[in-house]
This record gives structure tokens, C-alpha cells and sequence, in this order.
């Protein structure tokens, strides 16, 4: 159950102990969002410090209210009852699973502890493919086959988690898929669990995210959090918008039963910090817009690098993650590194070039599949002031740090792998 | 599994209608501090505003290593590895019930979430007794008896539960006790959780609160946090120590996997305020010491105006908490009210006099327990500067707010009770 901390932390510790003996390091390992605190931020956060009493185990009724509106302005109408607050969106994750029981449908690949988090309620998983640029989202047929199958194995799956946008991919499942999802999780009688913690940090404007919530939203909970479009993964906040149906006022009674007995409520003056934010004033509206751009500029810089390279690359269109695929050098990484699974490409990675990654196989995928998570997002730099000029700058991949690390991706690529192929280009 | 919440909260809720009423209320319910933030707190947390990192799950090197000199002034050496941070004590006794595995034996009474979070990691409770005035310590001989019993039935437990001192009793097990229970307990291979989350706050400085961890250091795991000492229940900030053997080595490695996957960690700036906490700067513990005595002072007035009804109540020794009896009196209650169980004279006292109350039966006991916990916190006043002038009293009884509250209580006793009954005194 402790995979995804040990994977990542292998890396973290082995880029340490490079950085330590003064060896060249491409920190591409951990989902951090790596921006600043915004300011505003940290005031709301002081002006929380006289709050001591526990309140109420949904959370403060104005961070609830503020969530509803985060929710109201993008088309998914929310009764501040029917939201709930956390620690972070993982401990509302594990106590869904908890709270709705029974096994779970989660696509491959997915974010690591969806799977831990299943095991750890007592439960198991059905693993279902996604679409090549639909991750985060099983596939619609796939997962009828799928669930069908396990029940007449005896298995008693009850839920489907989605992730829109997607981490590992960075990529965005489209309103077609999202449609057919829910459609398929209505016939099956499946309570649809989205996580959007990446829903502000598409790249473009014109990238809609459309959430199971639209087409069933009597079935459909949704959770975010401050982690990814604040960068604010350090202060643990998470919010859950139940479905206004019988499902959800049930799932609302055992949801609030499971969080008095394991948290009580978050840090109440991180809640306040967070009504702040919910209530998305300009300040923090631009931050995000200037959030979401560097994202962009960098996750496209990255994934144009594996592309030059020979990898497939599904672009990225969502935070900061992309997942190339290697399986067409598959040959060439056989013949000259003995290298036939993605652990062991990563592995190779990280021992002959310090270049940190997580493998396929840690999102749920055969360890045979030759792809890899990249994360961008600790290209930015390694200081506060670093950060700030990343987030300031109007061409920040100008910025000789952050073009440092691209140039030192080129020549890891390079020595991976032969030159003189032809790139394969993208799939979208 | 959410008994206990919806218990607090039909009390609180009961409380706040009758005050919108302008109905006289007692509220003796709930167990908050109810104390102000101490200046230097807001000021800790402020500093830590800009740290929006992940950072290690098992907490921030600075927090682990303030808790283990905390635990070490207190005749605990400590090995900061061995110390994990969690989002308050409850998240960590939840994980290590799930870590540990297998059924539990707890006392009764005992605080209500042991029961519903062994319940909520799939195991059973083994309700073991107490002795008068020896809270928190299952009796070791009926300890013994009970877990012999319960393997003999084919149950598989593994832990015992401890609190000292003690919630709902506001007594401290004497080193006898403690002793002969951590003897049973090494006899009978159970894991010991020692809850000492109140152990700052015994009222006299003779009392000394003696830990498991002294006479079975191989097998004992010690909670605390910061809600009870520093009355700061709604920053959610625990620390548990693990013991320095194969048990403890293991369970860290588990207990780390658990937290991983449901909390990541507690919120980072909430941590740093806890490092200085930990620390224990004069400033803190003098306001922990003036606390005490507070807490000291108006729970033994609360206590004497129970006895003087003809109650038996075991004397306050720490926190703000006592556990009057009325089996003497139950004739009377019988005949003048109809009232045969605990919940039913709960439920009167908050009917008729606005005097809110939980009953044993919250506790782990009988429903036909004449017996009640009485939280006295809330006594200090609705108004932050109410709460300051309590703290500052050199005579806190005095003061106009907390004397009506326990003329209140004389009167609703009386009211209660026929007045011509000899006080059956103390038990100690």
C-alpha cells in the first residue's frame, strides 16, 4: 500500500544524493506544483490564527459556500450542503471509497493512490484502458466488459473514479467520453467518483473540461483542492460536491460519519485561507491565468523534446504532467542497454543521467509498457526568487535555468538513444 | 460509526436553539478547550505561510525532532525517527488501529472514537472495565480475562487502548495500575496505544501522570497533539512515538503507508507553529501552566456542586472533564422523574434545564449507567476576552459569567434532586 511514497521517494533521495556529489540532476519525478505562495494567500492564512474550535465536520459553512460558488460558475449548480471539506481531496478520495464500499473501476494508467487507497479500504480494483488523448477516463466500452465480467466473477464493483484533467497524461477526456462514461456508469449502477484537481490549469482557453457531473449528475461526486492550481499541496485542503439525489445524501451521512472518526475537520485556518480562494477575487484569478500559462509553455517544451526524440507523445493540455512512450524504440533500447520494461528504462534514467521519472507500471500498467510520467512542474527553479521570475517572465523558457534543464533533456535524450531517427511525431 | 458525532451535535444543536429561545443553557457537552490561541501561536503560524511544500510524510524534521525533547523532558528518550506527525491524534489512532490490525480492548468508559474507528478499520472492541478512579486503564485482571476469553472465541486482539489521563473521567491511573496493565499487556502480546493527549493539564503538580511506555517500552505507541494543551483542537496538529523495537520498526514502516495514502501529511504551516510549540518556550507553558489551573479550579467547583447534590464523583485530576454517578439517587430519579437509564437523564437535564450532557452509554457502558460526562471548558465564556479574563482571574470562580454557571448548575441540581439527601462524598 506504500508503492507511490516508495517509488517516489527513491527518486527524491537518489536526485539528493546527486545533487549532493555535485552530479547533474533533471528532477522530472514528483507532481509538485513548484510556484510560490501567493501573498494574498498568506494573509488570509494569518488572519485565521485566532480560529481554535473544531467546527463543523463538513468544514466552515463559508468555505462550503465559497466551494458552491467555485462549482456554481462552472456550470455545476452546488448546494453548500451538499459539500464537504478535508484534509486534501486524498483523505475525501479514501473516504468515499470507504463510505460507498465494494470495488472500484479505475483507468490505466491513473494517479497512484486511487489503486493503495481501494486496498486500504479493504477492496480491490478493475483496471480499464483509456483512449490514447482521454486519460483519466475508461474506456466507456471497455468498462461495461470489464464490470460485467468481474460480477459474474462475484466481485461487487460500485464505483468509478475519473480523473479530468488527467495526471499521468496531462490530458483532457473529451465531452464525447465524458458523455458515454456516465451513460455507462448509469446502466451499470456505478456512483462516479471526478477528480478535477487540475480543472483551472488547462493550457488554452478553448480546452473545455467536462465533468460526469453533466450528463449524471445524480451519480456523480466531484473533488478538488488548493494543491495543484495554487500550489498549495503543503497546506491540505480538499473539497467533495455530493450529488443532490438520494446516492449523494447518503453518501453525504456515511462521507460525514468516516471523516468525524478519522480527521474531524481540516485546519480551520487553512479553511478560511480557503473561502479566500473559493471566492476567486482577481488577484488570485490572474495568479492561476499566469499559473496556467507557464504550465503550458513548459509540459509543450518537454513533451516536443521526447517527440524530437522518437517517443509518441499524447500533447499535453492540462497541468503538468505529459507520458511518452517508448515502445517504438523499443528495439534500440533492447540492443544497446539491455532495456525491455518501463522500470527499468526509468531505472537506466535515473542511474546513467540523474533524470528522475516514475514507470508506467506505478500507474497501474504492465511493467513490459515502455512509457513513463513526466512531471514538469520542478523545472521552474529551485529558489522562491527562481519561481517568481518563472511565473514574472514572458518568455520564461528564455530563463537560463529553466533552459538549462531543456538542453541537458536534449543531451539525455540524445545519448539515450540513436539521432538519425525519424521523430513519430504526436497522437492527439 | 458516527455515534458520537451525532451525539455532540444533537447536544449542541439542542443548546443553540434554546438559546436563540432565550432559553437559560449549561452547556457541559463538548470537549473544547475553550480557551483563546496564545499571541506567539498566531504568530508561529503566520511565519509559516510561505511553506506550501509536500514535505515528508512522516512530518517536518523540525516537528519530529521538537516532539522527541518534549517526550524526552518528560522521561521519554525519543528517537525523532521514530516520531510521526498526523492532522491531530485522531487520523493517527485511527491508522495505527488500521496498521496494527485486529481487535482492540479499550476501557470503559473510555473516549467514544476508540470504539468507532476499530469499528471503521473493520475490527471489534473488547470493553474492558475500570477501576474507581483509575480512568483511562482497563483493569489489568479484567484484562487479562477478557482477551483470554475473546482468543479463546477465536478473535484475534492485538491491542489495548489507554488514556491518561483520562477522558471521560478526568482521573490519572496511578504507577500501580499502569504498571501491572503494561505487565498483562507484555503477557498477552498486545501493542499498547497510550492516548496522553491531556498529560499537561493535571491540575496539581504532585500528580504525576505515569505512561505504559515506562514499564513496557518495547510495546507501547504514545499519542498527543496540541488540542487540549494549547486549546487549539481546530489546528489538527498530533504526534505519535513509536517504540525503539521490532514492533515499533514495523509499524512505522506500515503506520507511514497508511498515512501516505489518507493525509500525506499535516498542513505544513500548521506544523511550523507546532515546532515552536513543542519546543516549549516559557511563554507556552505559562500560559499552559495558567490554563491548568483554570481548567483545575472550575472543574473542582463543578465536581463539588455534583457531590453536594449527592452524586458520586471520582475527583478531577486533570483536563476539564468528570464523570458523576447518580446510581445512589436512583430511586428518587425513578420515582419523581420516571427516569431508568443514563440517556434518558441526559436527555431530561437537557429538556427541562438546558443542561447539555453525554451519557456512559457514549462511553463504551450500560444504558442502565446513571453516569455522565461533564465537560467544563465551555464554563469560561462565549466571548474571546470572557475567555483572556478567565485565564488572567487570580479568582476565575468569581467572575460574574462562571459564578451564574454554577449557580445554574445548584439550581438545576436541586430542581433535579430532592434537597434533604445526605452528599454521599467522594470516591479516590
Amino acid at each position: 500500500m506504500s508503492v507511490s511514497v516508495s517509488a517516489t521517494l527513491a527518486v527524491n533521495e537518489a536526485l539528493a544524493e546527486r545533487r549532493h556529489q555535485g552530479l547533474p540532476v533533471l528532477p522530472l519525478g514528483f507532481g509538485e506544483a513548484g510556484l510560490p505562495v501567493h501573498p494574498a494567500m498568506r494573509d488570509a492564512l494569518a488572519a485565521g490564527g485566532d480560529r481554535n474550535a473544531y467546527g463543523p465536520v463538513a468544514g466552515l459553512a463559508s468555505l462550503r459556500t465559497a466551494a458552491a460558488g467555485y462549482w456554481d460558475r462552472r456550470g455545476l449548480p452546488t448546494d453548500p450542503e451538499l459539500v464537504i471539506a478535508g484534509p486534501g481531496s486524498k483523505p475525501l478520495l479514501y473516504s468515499l471509497l470507504l463510505s460507498i464500499g465494494g470495488d472500484a473501476a479505475i483507468a490505466a494508467p491513473s494517479w497512484v493512490s486511487y489503486a493503495a487507497q481501494t486496498h486500504l479500504a479493504g477492496h480491490s480494483v478493475v483496471f480499464v484502458p483509456t483512449a490514447p488523448a482521454q486519460g483519466g477516463a475508461p474506456q466507456p466500452d471497455l468498462l461495461t466488459d470489464a464490470v460485467t465480467r468481474a460480477r459474474m466473477d462475484g466481485r461487487d464493483v460500485r464505483s468509478v473514479i475519473v480523473t479530468t484533467p488527467d495526471n499521468p497524461t496531462g490530458t483532457v477526456p473529451s465531452r464525447g467520453t465524458i458523455r458515454r462514461l456516465a451513460d455507462a456508469a448509469r446502466a451499470l449502477d456505478l456512483v462516479i467518483i471526478s477528480d478535477e484537481i487540475y480543472r483551472d490549469l488547462v493550457h488554452e482557453p478553448g480546452t473545455v473540461v467536462h465533468s460526469p457531473a453533466e450528463f449524471a449528475p445524480e451519480r456523480t461526486v466531484v473533488t478538488t483542492g488548493l494543491s495543484k492550481n495554487l500550489a498549495l499541496g503543503g497546506w491540505r485542503l480538499g473539497v467533495t460536491r455530493l450529488p443532490d439525489s438520494d446516492i449523494g445524501h447518503r453518501l453525504r451521512s456515511d462521507l460525514l460519519g468516516v471523516a468525524s472518526e478519522i480527521w474531524s475537520t481540516p485546519a480551520t485556518p487553512i479553511q478560511q485561507a480557503a473561502t479566500y480562494a473559493f471566492g476567486e477575487p482577481a488577484e488570485i484569478t490572474d495568479h492561476i491565468a499566469r499559473s496556467r500559462r507557464l504550465h503550458g509553455l513548459v509540459a509543450r517544451a518537454v513533451a516536443d523534446r521526447f517527440v524530437s526524440a522518437g517517443a509518441l507523445v499524447a500533447p499535453p493540455q492540462a497541468g503538468f504532467y505529459l507520458y511518452p512512450d517508448f515502445d517504438g524504440l523499443k528495439g534500440s533500447l533492447a540492443a544497446d542497454h539491455g532495456v525491455t520494461t518501463g522500470p527499468e528504462l526509468c531505472a537506466l534514467l535515473l542511474d546513467s543521467y540523474g533524470m528522475g521519472t516514475l514507470p508506467a507500471a506505478e500507474f497501474g500498467e504492465d511493467e513490459r509498457a515502455l512509457r513513463m510520467r513526466i512531471a514538469t512542474s520542478l523545472l521552474y527553479g529551485e529558489t522562491e526568487a527562481q519561481r517568481y521570475s518563472a511565473l514574472a517572465a514572458d518568455d520564461p523558457l528564455a530563463l537560463p535555468w529553466i533552459r538549462a534543464h531543456l538542453d541537458r533533456l536534449d543531451d539525455v535524450l540524445d545519448q539515450l538513444l540513436s539521432n538519425d531517427r525519424v521523430p513519430c511525431g504526436e497522437v492527439g
